[in-house]
C-alpha cells in the first residue's frame, strides 16, 4: 500500500449491497469502495460469506475487478456483461497499472504492464504489436509482465509484489472462517460500533501496524455488524475490534464511509514517525 | 461537532461540481459532501466563488440545504424543485434534527424540532397541531424551536448552538477574501497536494485543535487546487496546508473524498488524549 513491503487488505461481507436496490445503486457503492481502495493502495480485497444473508459476491467480484482492469483490456475481458453496463459510468480508479494504449515505439524494456494471455502465445499489454510470452501461458488469462526484450518484443511474467510500487488490487471470495485464519495478514482489525472507540487504542493500533507492517481490516453488512455475523467470540478471533465513529453525529455509517475512514486511519498511523 | 463547545467548518468552491456531467452525478457528489459534514458533526458548510471558474453555487446551496432538512418540512419548503428530484433518492442523513412526524400527545416540553414559521403566528414542527411561536417571526422561513409550554402548545426561536449537541449543518456563500478572514474559525487548515505531508505536521496540528477547539477546513475544486485559486500567498492566509494524501496510489483525488479524509483525522486528533 502506502510504503513498499506494507501490505493492507480490507474484508468485506457479500451482503455489503443489500439495502441497494437499482443496480446503479449498487455500482455507485462499489465504486466508492474500489475508490478508497485506489487511493489508499489497498492490495487484496476479500469479499466473505455472510451466513446471515443472501450474498452477492459474484456481483460484487466482478464489479471489483472489472475497476481495476486497465481500459485496453476491458473489452476484451468483459465483453457485453449488462452487469457493468453503470460500472463503465464509474470514476476510473487512476492507479498505477492503468497505462495508456501507446505505440510499441515508445515502450521500454523493463517496463511493466497488464495484459491477457493469447491464444498464440503472445501477450496483449495494449500495443500495436503483442510481445512473445516467456514461457507462454492460459489463453485468455490476465497477467501482470515485465518487457524484458525489445527485439524480439518479449515479456515475462511476474508477481504484483515485484513491479516494486502499488499496482492495484486483487479481489478474493472466502468463508467467513478462511478470513480470520488467514495468516497472510495476521494482524486483523474489526470494526464494529460496540468496539473500543479507536481515539482509546490508537497507541497499541500504531504499534501493532508497525511491528506487522500489514494488516486487514474487516467490515460489517448495513444490517449485520460483524458481533452477529462472527458471533460473541469475535474479539478472540482478531486482534482489535474498533469503533471508528465513537462519537457519530449520523445514525448509521455506511460500509463505504467506514472504509475511507478506517483506512485514513491506518494511513496516518502507519506514516507518522515513531 | 463531535464534542460539545468544538465547531467545524468545511469550505468548498462553487466549482466542487465542474466535473460532473449529469444531473445525478453532481447529486451523487453533494450526497457524500453531506454524509461526511453529517457522521462528523459538521456544523457550517461555505460555498465559495472560485474567481477562475463558471460555479454552481445556488444549486451547491439548495441541494445541501435540502438534505440538511427533516423529511417533515421538505414538501413545504422545496414544492416541486426539479433540482431536487434526483436529492430526494439520495441516503438521507439521519442527524439528530430529523426527527420523525409524531402526534402532538407525544410531545414533551423542553423538546427541540425545526420548524417553518406559518402565517398565523404559529409554527409547523411536523406534528398535528403548530404551537404558537412566542413573538412571532417571519412567515416561511426556518427556524429551530424549543417547546416552551404544551397548554397552549407554544414554542420559541433557539440558537442552533443552544441545542447541547449535534442537530445540523447550515451553508453559507461567500466570496475566498470573506471565507479567510472568518473571524469565527480562526484556525484555517487549507488542503492541496503541494501541502506538508499531513503526518509530518500531526503534533502542531493536534495543539492548534486543541487551542482553538474549532477548525475549517477548505478543499479546492477539482481542475483548481487553493494555489490556483487563493494564490502563493496561500500558506500566509492559513495556519496549515495540508498534503491529506502524500501517497496516494489513485492519481487524483476527488473532493468529497478528500473531505471524508480531513474530517476522519480531524476528528480523530481532537479526540486524541493529551
Amino acid at each position: 500500500m502506502a510504503r513498499p513491503g506494507m501490505r493492507v487488505a480490507i474484508s468485506v461481507p457479500d451482503t455489503v449491497l443489500e439495502e441497494k436496490a437499482s443496480p446503479r445503486e449498487k455500482m455507485t457503492k462499489l465504486g466508492l469502495i474500489a475508490r478508497a481502495c485506489a487511493i489508499y493502495g489497498v492490495d487484496v480485497i476479500e469479499v466473505f460469506r455472510d451466513p446471515l444473508g443472501r450474498g452477492e459476491s459474484k456481483l460484487i467480484r466482478t464489479v471489483l475487478e472489472y475497476l481495476e482492469t486497465p481500459q485496453y483490456l476491458r473489452k476484451r475481458l468483459y465483453p457485453l456483461d449488462e452487469t457493468l453496463r453503470y460500472a463503465g459510468m464509474l470514476p476510473p480508479l487512476r492507479i498505477p497499472s492503468h497505462k495508456a494504449k501507446v505505440p510499441t515505439s515508445s515502450i521500454l524494456s523493463g517496463e511493466v504492464r497488464e495484459g491477457v494471455v493469447n491464444r498464440d502465445g503472445t501477450v496483449d499489454i495494449g500495443l500495436d504489436a503483442a510481445p512473445l510470452l516467456e514461457g507462454g501461458g492460459q489463453p485468455g488469462r490476465r497477467v501482470t509482465v515485465k518487457v524484458s526484450s525489445l527485439s524480439p518484443l518479449t515479456a515475462r511474467v511476474i508477481q504484483r509484489q515485484q513491479v516494486g510500487s502499488y499496482w492495484g488490487y486483487t479481489v478474493e471470495t472466502k468463508t467467513v472462517e478462511e478470513s480470520l485464519s488467514d495468516r497472510r495478514f495476521p494482524l486483523k482489525v474489526a470494526t464494529s460500533k460496540f468496539g473500543t472507540p479507536v481515539v482509546d487504542t490508537v497507541e497499541r493500533l500504531r504499534t501493532a501496524l508497525r511491528v506487522s507492517q500489514s494488516v486487514k481490516m474487516i467490515f460489517g453488512s448495513p444490517s449485520r455488524g460483524l458481533f452477529n455475523i462472527v458471533g460473541r467470540n469475535l474479539p478472540g478471533r482478531v486482534d482489535f475490534v474498533v469503533n471508528l465513529f465513537p462519537e457519530q453525529q449520523a445514525e448509521t455509517v455506511r460500509t463505504e464511509e467506514a472504509i475511507f475512514a478506517g483506512l485514513g486511519i491506518v494511513s496516518l498511523l502507519f506514516a507518522e514517525k515513531a
